[in-house]
C-alpha cells in the first residue's frame, strides 16, 4: 500500500563546526518521503517556489515519489537555515523564510484521498488538519510536530491529536507538552490527549513506543560520527510508515520492526548532509543494519 | 564464586524536591555489595566510624555480606550530602566529610586475596590500586569511578586502567576523559587506555558495552517515577558482577545478561531512598523485570 505524506518541502542551509552547505534539499516531507520510498510507493503533498532546483525534482522522481500533489507556485521555496554546535545535539535556527508555504492550502487529487497510510510530517497543525480533512477513512494516521507548533499553535495541535492513530515527538517536546520530566509519565499523559500509539524520539538514545502492546524500547544504530542530524527524525517516521504500509498483517505486529527500520534509515541520514547519504541507500544496506541492531540488543 | 568489593561505606543525607532523608546507609560499596548479594557471596572492604549505626551492620549481615574486611575506626563515618533538582538528573553535592576514609589503607585478610571477581567500586584510585595490589591473580577486575577522580587523581586513574579487565563510567565522565561527544568514539579511545570491556552508563537511557563481542545496547528498565537515583550506578555494576560471578561459562557469553540484571537492580534502587527499596528485593522480583525487559526490547 502507499503512504501519503504532507510536510515541508524546503531548501536547507546547514552549518556545522566542520562544514557549510547552502540550499540542500530538505524539509520534513522530503526526508520522510525518501525514507519511506525504500519500502512503499509514496505520494508527496507539498509546495515549492520558482527557485526550486530541477535536480531536486529529479531526485524525488528517482525514488518513484508521486509528485501530483507537489505544487509549484510563484515565489520562493521555504528556506531554513541553521547551525549545529560541536556536539551535534544543540542547534540554532538562523533564518526561516516561509516563502510559498505562507499561502499553501492544497487540494488533494481524487487519487490521493483514499490512501490508507497518512503521514502528517512536521508542518503547521492547521495544514495537517487541512490535508486530513480531505482523506477518506485512512487506516493509519501518524503526525510529527516540533516545538514551534507547541509554542504558537497549541490549540490546533491538541485538536489534531484527537484525530490521530499515532503521534511522534521528541523528548523535549514531550516535556513541553506535558510538564513531565519522566518519559513514561509523559507518554501516559499524551495518550489521554488522543493517540493510541505515542513515540518519543530521544536522538542518539533511540526512541520509546507506547501502544496497545505496551512499551517498546527502540535502539538507535551506533554511529561513530554524525555529519548532519537534520531530518533524522523525519527519516525515522518516514521509514517507519513506509515499512508499515508494505508489511502484511496488523499494525501491532509490525510497528516495532517498523521503528527499527525507521531508526536505521535515520542513522544513514545522519551520515551525510541533507539527503546526500539517504538517497544512496539500498534495501540491502538497510537490512544489514537491521541485522546488526538485532545482534547489538540480544541478551539471551 | 564470590565477589570482593571495595568502595565507600558511607552515610548519605539526600534531599530531593519532595523529601529529605538524613544519614541513610550509602556509599558505592554498600550499594554494589547489596546488589551483588542477590546473586553471589560478597566480601566487603571498607571502613566506618564509631557513629556507624548498628542497624546498618545488621543490614549487611542480612544480605550475608562478609564483613571481615569492614574496619571500624575511631572517628566519623564518611558522610555525603547532596540535593537533586526536580528532573532527578542534576545533583549538587552539599557536603563531603571523608572522616575515617582519610587514613584508610586496608590490609586484606588472607581469605580475601584469592577471590576471582573483584569490583573496585567508586573510591580514590589510589585505594583501588592498594586493594588490587593485594589480590592474587583475580579472574575479572572491574572498576567504577567518578568525575572527582578525573579532576584530582587522573594519573592514578590512568595507571589503574591498564590493570583492569573492565571499566565502568558514565557518559559525562567518558566525555571528560576522552574529549569525545560521541559515545562510540569515546569507547574506542578508552579501550586504548587499557580495559578490554568498557561500559558507559547513560542513566535512564541505559548503557552501552564495548567488548570483544562488539557493542551491546543495554536498556534501562522503564520507571514512571524516580524517588532517589543515588547509588543506581553502583547497584548496576554490583548486580552485574554478582551475576557474572555466579554464572557458569565465560565472561563473553554472560556479560550482556549480567548487565541486564544490573540494570534491573539499579531500577529498583531508584524507587526508594538509599537502599530502602533494594534491600527488599527478591530474586523472583528481579527475574520478573528481566523478563519484562526481554518483552520491551524484542522486535522479531
Amino acid at each position: 500500500m502507499s503512504v501519503l505524506i504532507v510536510g515541508s518541502t524546503a531548501l536547507d542551509s546547514i552549518k556545522t563546526p566542520k562544514a557549510e552547505n547552502p540550499r540542500l534539499l530538505g524539509g520534513s516531507a522530503s526526508h520522510a518521503a525518501v525514507a519511506a520510498s525504500f519500502f512503499s510507493p509514496v505520494k508527496l503533498i507539498g509546495v515549492v517556489g520558482e527557485d526550486f532546483p530541477k535536480r531536486y525534482l529529479q531526485l524525488y522522481k528517482r525514488h518513484r515519489i508521486d509528485l501530483q500533489g507537489l505544487q509549484m507556485m510563484p515565489g520562493k521555496t521555504f528556506h531554513w537555515s541553521g547551525e549545529y554546535e560541536a556536539n551535534m545535539n544543540n542547534r540554532r535556527t538562523l533564518l526561516t523564510e516561509l516563502g510559498v508555504f505562507e499561502t499553501f492550502t492544497p487540494t488533494l487529487p481524487a487519487s490521493h484521498q483514499k490512501d490508507p497510510f497518512v503521514l502528517l510530517a512536521n508542518i503547521a497543525p492547521s495544514l495537517q488538519h487541512h490535508v486530513l480533512n480531505q482523506m477518506q477513512r485512512p487506516k493509519f494516521v501518524v503526525a510529527d510536530t516540533m516545538d514551534l507548533w507547541l509554542n504558537i499553535a497549541l490549540p490546533d495541535l491538541l485538536k489534531l491529536l484527537k484525530r490521530l492513530d499515532g503521534f511522534v515527538l521528541n523528548d523535549s517536546e514531550a516535556h513541553q507538552l506535558t510538564s513531565e520530566d519522566n518519559v513514561f509519565a509523559a507518554l501516559k499523559k499524551i495518550h489521554k490527549l488522543g493517540p493510541k500509539y505515542v513515540i518519543i524520539k530521544k536522538g542518539s538514545h533511540g526512541s520509546i513506543l507506547s501502544g496497545p502492546g505496551g512499551f517498546f524500547i527502540c535502539p538507535a544504530y551506533p554511529l561513530h560520527k554524525v555529519v548532519d542530524p537534520t531530518g533524522a527524525g523525519d527519516s525515522f517516521v518516514g521509514g517507519m510508515m513506509g515499512y508499515l504500509a508494505a508489511a502484511p498483517g496488523v499494525i501491532d505486529d509490525n510497528i516495532r520492526r517498523a521503528m527499527i527500520y525507521g531508526s536505521v534509515v535515520a542513522s544513514f541520514c545522519c551520515e551525510g548532509f541533507g539527503l546526500v547519504r539517504t538517497t544512496k541507500l539500498t534495501r540491502s544496506k538497510v537490512k544489514q543494519r537491521v541485522k546488526e541492531l538485532e545482534r547489538l540488543t540480544r541478551f539471551d
